[in-house]
């Protein structure tokens, strides 16, 4: 079943839904991820289950809202990537004269 | 082919089967995973595959048990976030006016 | 398209290429990789990409032999992991009286 | 759907992303990343998400192409691991006597 959710929408809610994760994260772990840029990296890196490591939680309320995360932002940006995916093979098609 | 599995069910094992792994791996390294939810929190981190690195298991049994939640944990999460994909799926549509 | 093959022959397969994965890197970097279930741990922690990083590769040959695994391991282990689901959904079909 | 995209052309241009990636990476943070190579290493643990940590960035620039990587070069690892997914089945059915 091909998922039809607007593009244009979803990259805002995603926008919002990861810009606010980062300034969760920052709010609840300040001396670990030092400024919300810090949390926004640290929410992309594990969103798409990269996970450097070289920022993670060390309490218990940033260790359960990163546990949020994997289970809310990695679906979502499953679906995001599923999108680049197609855009991807979009362009393939259209360099390649349009083969469906 | 669509997977029907009862979703309240799915989330019920899931959840046994998490909080269980928490509990083994826990007893299985203490010294590494202080405690319950430490065990937890690195459960999780595994089966999503987010792997950051903070804890991880240094014992032969502790590396053994990592390598079974690697095989079945991951699966499980997979059966999952497939949900949560389908629910933002479906909230979208409920947005959208209910295009199918 | 369901992905037909033999499900006793891929296991014997992936395990006899991981198990030579975990001999190779060994192999290439016994300094970083002390025993060959060292090297195991890494090949299924790197295939799986949960990638701790409690060990990873420092030479160029152990950097090439890893970036091998990631294009070949991870195909392969996609596949396992995808019978894992299918199985989880059979024993989720068998508990719930068979519906298809 | 089946992603149709000329396999040759896709290797060729997903080659020089990564390529052209580890030459930025390394132009952006070359106290991090201190050649080339160290660079492709560290692009294709990324966007395979294995993410080890032993090596990611620690400026402003490198994190923002850390993300764009994230979006762009896991999708794009996607389509390739799929491809290597079929090879893998393809191989299979020869060696089964071409079930289809
Ligand atoms: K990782
Ligand atoms: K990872």
């Amino acid at each position: 079943r091909i998922v039809k959710v607007n593009t244009a929408k979803l990259i805002m809610f995603a926008s919002i839904f990861y810009i606010a994760s980062a300034f969760i994260i920052y709010f609840l772990e300040p001396e670990t991820f030092q400024n919300p840029f810090i949390g926004f990296w640290w929410v992309m890196t594990t969103v798409t289950t990269v996970g450097f490591g070289d920022y993670s939680p060390v309490t218990v309320p940033g260790m359960l809202f990163g546990i949020f995360l994997y289970l809310f932002g990695i679906g979502l940006i499953g679906i995001i990537l599923g999108k680049v995916v197609d855009s991807y093979t979009y362009y393939g098609r259209l360099k390649m004269g349009g083969e469906l």
